[in-house]
């Protein structure tokens, strides 16, 4: 048993799982304990990360799976499509992979989400384990099962809820990470404070410098407490039917800008952090909490080195360009967007709001 | 409620729905009654079915949906691509459809995996209809939640399980059934004797005549005995498994048939029929039954209008070239071949066998 890990319960009835959070993770055997047994293992990874880490992971993986694969990915959000998605299944059987093939997830979380629905869909599912290596999958990809690739039209709109066997979060890897992508996983980092939990919104404030300065044990702290809080969620809304829309804070204005500027051209998490002063903007202006808070938010995520200031869109229609994306969210019905708003910190709900006041909260974010 | 209709009920816990099986039933309002209201609807169909039923299928559901898309595929095994599950994405987010919007596939096999799978991917999973138009997808595809598309390398080899909120099987659909679908889709109701029901396979016998001659009330018990077995089948194993895999008899066989010829070069269930009968003789040479019952099977299945003289897939090694696809085969294991075998009419079972004897049983069959 490695002494360095801490283990975070996920349950979830027969998809329950377990995430290992710690330090010299990979390359130990003994991390692999709890994932399935195969005649072959599958590890999807990309261009970035294979030179780090690929070699650790199939020399751990060689230990428990005669066969080891690997299919290498092109890195980035732009390539989160139906042909990189071909890619992995062109792996899976050019290697005669059955059913009981683990698939390896080595990456952040674009890897973790195309695998993961790879796994899902691959004979109609067999098991699959998160390696993930970015903050931000870390601290979001790796609870609650959402996988899925990008349309032209939506992100994330095609994918399954598929739960992994194992997550394994190596904090090692996190040394490697360029500034901007731990930027990002910041962002994801500071959502859980607003959604639910005000002390760890406390915490964050005191800690930004260490986690920016990638101080080991405020990364382990804020990746555990993030896994934490979503597996509370998850655990009472697998299946997104109603409270797990809380995670989303941030993400209906950050798909915005991803997909109005075109995937890739901002990270992920740039966009849900510039999401979130937006969406905490909306709240304030619905009368749900009030200026200083907007101001705190605003503050906090930009000395998490990320963006506070939205990008136009659309120099004739802003606000409109802004609307049209958003009417295809996920969470929109009926052509309705639905906003996750703060209703008092440690607090969101999810609501609508009409358009001439959304225009508004834009034109003001965009200024 | 509508006098010409029969319901199977398929419990699956809360997965569970009824297929109404009679005639009259597509341009009944009232046939849909079980099925989730929205605001839109999009009808699946393709080129073949469409001017047949869609416009009966529209205006039944414009009763209950104020917004009915449809979107046409064009038709064929061929077709089961992700080129074309993109179609119904693109159609699906070109009209702005969400979480709620409920798919209904009108057609055959084909048209019901690909709108299964895309309801399953589709923001990670909406509703959907099975309104089945060949005798095929009413007897096979209406139970069991297998979606899924081909691969070049393999057929069903991406794909999900997921169930249907309702499956409508209108025996009025069978009427324009061309003849080699008819004998297709009876492929897969004589299956359903040597596997499970060794009364329902003396029916078939004394009935083929009527089934031939589209006679509707034997229609209608092969379509509702076949539902019956299926169900209670995946009602022990949804997610294959083990008892499940049974109901692939003679789809190991007939998979490589569809892969060594091209898919669409033979239809699913003429491959099937002639797979049927090398499993057959596979038994009887694994000593499981005998010669009289492979006599009997290969009669029954000649009557049906489905070939069974296996087709040569290689000049050079027939019986080596169909090997190499039946070792991709999903319910393979470690490249082992499992096959679907009948210990005794009434009674299957999985197992694999020797190479050598697999061969001789290929070259008996193909001469």
């Amino acid at each position: 048993m490695n002494a360095n890990i801490q283990n975070v319960p996920i349950t979830l009835g027969d998809r329950s799982y377990s995430i290992g959070i710690g330090t010299g993770l990979i390359e130990d055997p003994q991390t692999y304990a709890a994932a399935p047994k195969a005649a072959t293992a599958l590890v999807v990874t990309n261009t970035t990360v294979a030179p780090l880490y690929a070699e650790r992971l199939i020399r751990a993986l060689s230990a428990r799976y005669p066969s080891v694969h690997t299919v290498v990915l092109p890195d980035g959000e732009g390539h989160k499509t139906w042909q990189t998605l071909n890619l992995i299944f062109d792996a899976l059987l050019g290697h005669g992979c059955d059913r009981k093939t683990v698939l390896y997830a080595l990456g952040g979380g674009v890897v973790g989400d195309m695998t993961g629905f790879a796994a899902a869909s691959y004979m109609r599912g067999v098991p699959f384990v998160q390696v993930p290596t970015t903050l931000l999958a870390q601290v979001d990809s790796s609870v609650g099962g959402k996988t899925g690739i990008n349309h032209p039209l939506g992100k994330n709109m095609i994918g399954a809820f598929y739960q992994p066997q194992l997550v394994v979060c190596d904090l090692d890897t996190l040394k490697t990470l360029p500034a901007g992508e731990l930027s990002a996983g910041l962002a994801e980092v500071i959502k859980y404070g607003p959604i639910a939990d005000p002390a760890f919104l406390d915490w964050i404030e005191v800690n930004m410098d260490a986690l920016m300065a990638r101080d080991p044990v405020a990364l382990a702290y804020a990746v555990k407490r993030c896994c934490e809080i979503k597996a509370w969620v998850v655990g009472q809304d697998e299946r997104e039917s109603g409270l797990r829309a809380i995670l989303n804070f941030g993400h209906t204005f950050g798909h915005a800008i991803e997909a109005g500027l075109g995937y890739g051209e901002w990270l992920h998490g740039e966009a849900v952090g510039c999401g979130m002063v937006m969406a905490a903007r909306l709240s304030q202006r619905l009368g749900l909490v009030d200026e200083a808070f907007v101001q705190r938010l605003a503050l906090l995520t930009a000395r998490a080195g990320l963006p506070v200031k939205a990008p136009v869109l659309d120099a004739v229609d802003n606000a409109g360009r802004y609307l049209a994306l958003m009417r295809v969210d996920k969470k929109a019905e009926a052509g309705e967007i639905r906003f996750v708003v703060i209703d008092g910190v440690g607090k969101a709900a999810l609501r609508g709001a009409p358009d001439a006041l959304v225009r508004e909260v834009i034109d003001a974010c965009c200024a």
